[in-house]
């Protein structure tokens, strides 16, 4: 037998020998009922005391590698040939009604020189100096219990600092019971979904609206139907009758942008109210706005405990924080607190106190105010430059990181969003985002897009839609 | 009308006449339906511009909280009438068929002088320093692109780095398109289900087994069928015949503790393939082994792909990491991939590759080996505590950071364990454990004890089961 046995390792002569063994077994160079040489003389070849082979040959025994047969000699057993690498394509799939494969993020392709693309913070305004102190100052032996598993709910340090913010900065009024930390509204519509939704449900989102909020509702289950969106953001009159529950962006609509008007407010409330529908408030960019005063959110206007409020810091912070929160009425915190358990157990504990005192040190108010000044400045240039092309439309909005524009006349947009990116200039297609209507145009986002690229980026696409510009 | 207006606030008067309007309109001092004061005799009253009074009321027109009638006057809308703070219950609650409430954790609870309980890694024993310094290190501005979503898949190095790692300690061959890190095994599990159970199907868990694994799989609507534990593991003999998706844990029963025996693990494989069962490997410990070497892995020897392998660092290093990773079959990667973008997009980049550098540096191996060491030690103490309580009779495992005992005669399991926690002493019920199986016993954890406690405190459960010790 040719055993490769490196004898040098630690001196542990027994241990040496049972890893040659067991992969001589593994690789199939020993097969299924091959005799292997008696302990004498595998103890002569290699020079050690046959008392070793034979202590290495019974623990092979013993975890059923070998079968010692009395008499007869020493077997590699039937049950332990080897599997052959798994490079087989593999035999599960996934059940039937399972549509969803994985969406490529910005992340995973390259950065191109004119960066319009939706919903991406501009990393650079991030006060990464202090974060790494706040961080690190948490990362200690002592602190958090970190050898125990935490509340699902989040650190009650965060949930109270989050709903003194949500107080001051959005007239959401909660103790920090009411908040559950998330690790961003993916993951809040994902519990809101576990929860509420049967399979069968009829569940209504805005139409342009967004994709993995309606990707993760079927996925539960879900009968998704769109509804249109207009001037007034969603158009409450069309949700359908046997609606359980609204998805909506309120403050501004995503992607479109127009805030969902005051009257069309207390009509959804009213219509959840009627029928006993679950309001699911998405705020995902409110803290950049540009007026002095949003309307209320729903879960302000609320009186009956109808609304789970959602908001993120992907786009306030950064999205690699991984960090959001819902607000959920008394009546669902134990289920969405229990869906979170099940989910991932809970959020990791300094990384939220961290937070805890970004926000409560006044961080991250002074991030805000700082990034919205840089944030207004390129949507000023922004709404100028698509003002200079008279095939886009501007959809007025008052908040976020991203205007939409519609073309004015036919326009195959489709070929200008790839035109765009083949000169650099990556925008979005309006009709991506929509299910049903016929809606076409750019989503123009100004997160990624630093300053100075903003006016010759949208000069190049000018130049494609036939502007002025040259 | 009596208005409180800050008329310091920076210069902006315009803006502190629109809040203070705004706050006594949300308190409900001004109710629906109220006149304004003309702008000219509020201006007068404060003490500025008529002009700077007429835009404040423009604002708050224009944003619908105020009603202003030609030649009439302003009035509070009928729509912005303030919403009560939301002190009432709510009016959502879960679907039919939402059953669970969360669980109280370790990590909420005190932390009892001789703490036995089940799953806890000593925090003592990880190194905060290196740590610190690897997650510092890639907590920087220009690293990992945190302005933009990252693979939902983990971060190329860090499943690189799994790769390598399972293939060296686990025998587990898996290319890094494999491996997808998650945030531990329950949330790995939850991914599992998401994609593989349809409401209905037969799911077979380990009984005793691990609570939330049955929790997760029947909240996605699996019929969850505990079938039996013997000192071979899971009773594959017992397997319900339509069986969709077996969920076990091979190396170390949780929380019996056998290892799943070799012609046991072949049974399990081949009744998977016969019947096209998904089998959902559960290593969650295996880390920490007390023999030369384990058995192979149930996908080291599966021929078909028919296993999903799941790992977390929760015991080799800490829960509040919040890291573990799965590895499935080509077949099913995709699905899992995207089930993760839908759960909650992706993990935090910069701790994935801090933690990529962890396990490439060699600080994982170094960790470990220095860990098992203490635990070994506390093992004995442990094994030989029990041996001294004649009521008690260990379970034989070889793995792990806990060990099981059976009662030897009738013992009140309840009233020894209340007794035991009076004592200071916190140990498991087994029966907590178990489905349908009567099953009663201690589990005994020493993760969380310290080595110096592990004596006195299983003195104190002596003398409490009438045992000799004093």
């Amino acid at each position: 037998m040719d055993l490769s046995v490196d004898l040098d390792t630690r001196g542990d002569r027994v241990g040496a020998i049972y890893r040659a063994l067991l992969a001589a077994i593994r690789s199939g160079r020993l097969g299924a009922g091959d005799r292997l040489p008696p302990t004498r003389s595998l103890a002569r070849d290699l020079g050690v005391a046959r008392n070793t082979v034979a202590t290495a040959y019974e623990r092979l025994v013993a975890e059923g590698f070998l079968d010692a047969r009395v008499g007869d000699g020493t077997f590699v057993a039937d049950l332990a040939a080897p599997a052959p690498a798994p490079r087989h394509p593999g035999a599960l799939h996934p059940r039937a009604g399972w549509t969803f494969s994985p969406v490529r993020v910005s992340g995973e392709t390259g950065v191109p020189p004119y960066d319009f693309r939706v919903g991406i913070p501009d990393a650079a305004l991030f006060p990464f100096d202090t974060w790494r102190r706040l961080v690190a100052a948490e990362l200690r032996s002592g602190a958090h219990d970190p050898g125990r598993y935490a509340s699902p709910a989040g650190h009650p340090a965060l949930r109270a600092a989050l709903a003194r913010h949500l107080a001051h900065s959005r007239g959401v009024a909660a103790d920090p019971e009411d908040v559950v930390v998330t690790h961003g509204t993916q993951q809040a519509l994902d519990l809101v979904a576990r929860v509420l939704v049967e399979p069968g449900d009829v569940v209504a989102i805005e139409d342009p609206g967004y994709p993995f909020a309606r990707e993760v509702l079927a996925s539960h289950g879900a009968r998704v139907v769109p509804v249109p969106v207009d001037a007034d953001g969603l158009v409450v009159e069309a949700l359908p009758p046997r609606t359980r529950l609204v998805f909506t962006t309120p403050s501004h609509q995503f992607p479109l942008g127009p805030p969902l008007s005051l009257a069309r407010r207390q009509a959804l409330l009213e219509f959840a109210n009627r029928h006993r529908v679950a309001i699911v408030e998405d705020d995902y960019d409110s803290e950049f706005r540009f007026t002095e005063r949003p309307l209320e959110t729903l879960h302000a206007l609320d009186r009956h405990g109808r609304v789970v409020y959602l908001g993120t810091f992907s786009k306030s912070l950064l999205p690699a924080l991984r960090a959001g929160y819902l607000v959920a009425p008394r009546s669902l915190r134990d289920a969405l607190v229990g869906a979170r358990q099940l989910a991932d157990g809970f959020g990791a504990p300094h990384e939220q106190v961290a937070l805890a005192r970004f926000v409560a040190d006044g961080q991250l108010a002074r991030h805000l105010r700082r990034a919205r000044g840089v944030y207004a400045e390129r949507r000023e240039l922004v709404l100028a430059g698509i003002a200079r092309v008279p095939a886009l439309e501007v959809v007025p909005s008052a908040a976020g990181l991203h205007v939409a524009a519609t073309f004015r006349g036919p326009v195959d947009e489709a070929a200008v969003v790839a035109a765009a990116l083949a000169e650099g200039v990556a925008v979005e297609a309006l009709s991506s985002y929509a299910v049903e209507e016929r809606v076409t145009g750019l989503v123009v986002g100004y997160g990624a897009a630093a300053t100075a690229s903003v006016t010759p980026g949208l000069e190049r696409l000018a130049r494609l839609l036939g502007g002025p510009a040259r």
